[in-house]
């Protein structure tokens, strides 16, 4: 690729969180605040944020907002991808995908399991939709911590893609449907 | 989590070997042999085991009966994870999961392929099933083994995930459809 | 397995490039060559080969064709596998496999991100369809080649596993829906 790259700056970041207690208030949101350092930390715009419950009717819409409407370069979920029937947030994101990236997953639980087996029990996903970058985290803020050492060389990379070839290589005009 | 843990104990575990020729007696069931020495040598209750043949019409039933009305906490399968036509136990075991579980699967195959590269050919499946967590093993003594050395120190944990959390935390009252 | 192995030789091999600026001529086919040199270097017949666009309805007949008609042993693919609305490769494939083959694809990251960690932003698949081993790799010479290393020790092990056993333990009469 010797074209000139075109990530937009700044990145622009959207935070949601599933979490029954935290929709309650009965736990505080310490896992997206953890994200909300890193995207300081590194210039990057968090342009939106909010605590949803574990339901995949609260989590889709939005999704498809803050990818479809907001326009968001990144949205980073955490929590919600345990073994009961209220985790749901991996079949959430799954519905709102048009691509899945299986190795940024692979890569997150690799990571994770440096330190803790139980990493290779959570069952996040993650891919694009549109121009918008989805990577599902895990709950604990351990588990975002490793999530986002894994993204940090490579998310930049990953909107440019999303972005920057689909401008050069896919004008409207002769897209396949 | 410093919620009181509600492991089950004990664990009860259900072994269901694929395979056409064990079923027809032409070949010992090894590797349903390993498991079940496993699970005893831990404590655990082998709750029910069976051969059946490598058919999706098979393994189904078999996988909802042990689920749905045993209630079994554990279900692991051996073989029909290769590449013929007959090897269905990853289909036939998505088929039943309410989520899948990823990491569990690539993290076998990592541990299996630090003595063969053949490990990365298997098919195998993870996930759950209401509180039943279901994992496929290949069909090979060896790859059981490496199977169950990963699961080891995580297989209680994802039970008490599977079924402590949905517990306290997903009254069936209030759950989301 | 004691059965005598029924390795076809040589291996056929048939090598799709999914590239928009490959078919319109604006970049040479450099990764599709990198695969014909490695096939020709181990005995393999190379029995087709075509580059087409990046989208699904060039890459699935040409897939359906080559596995269901020409009956090759394995397809490589290479391109199509990155973030934007023009990468349909695994999709493409996807909709064709019989069974899908995640250690391969997770191999394949996990080769390369030793290297680089945009490896783990490639979304190739594998699988099988009928008894041909479909695989994907990136869109880079480098990505390919470390594909190439990951299938090297287990490629015609795979090919025995869908071919052989089928033919001896799965015929026509008896197989399951």
């Amino acid at each position: 690729m010797t074209r000139e790259p075109t990530t937009p700056r700044p990145l622009t970041v959207a935070i949601l969180t599933a979490s029954d207690l935290g929709v309650r208030g009965e736990r505080a949101d310490t896992s997206g605040d953890a994200i909300e350092s890193w995207c300081r930390a590194r210039g990057y715009e968090v342009v939106a944020r909010t605590v949803v419950p574990d339901e995949t009717a609260a989590i889709v819409p939005v999704l498809l907002d803050w990818s479809d409407r907001l326009d968001a370069h990144v949205i980073l979920t955490t929590g919600g991808t345990g073994f009961t029937a209220r985790d749901v947030t991996p079949e959430a994101t799954l519905a709102v995908l048009d691509g899945e990236a299986p190795g940024l997953a692979e890569a997150l639980r690799a990571r994770g399991a440096l330190k803790t087996p139980y990493s290779n029990l959570s069952r996040g996903v993650a891919g694009f939709r549109g121009g918008t970058v989805i990577v599902n985290f895990p709950g604990s803020t351990g588990g975002v911590r490793d999530g986002l050492d894994v993204l940090d060389p490579v998310l930049e990379h990953a909107v440019e893609l999303s972005r920057g070839t689909s401008v050069s290589h896919a004008p409207r005009t002769s897209a396949a449907p």
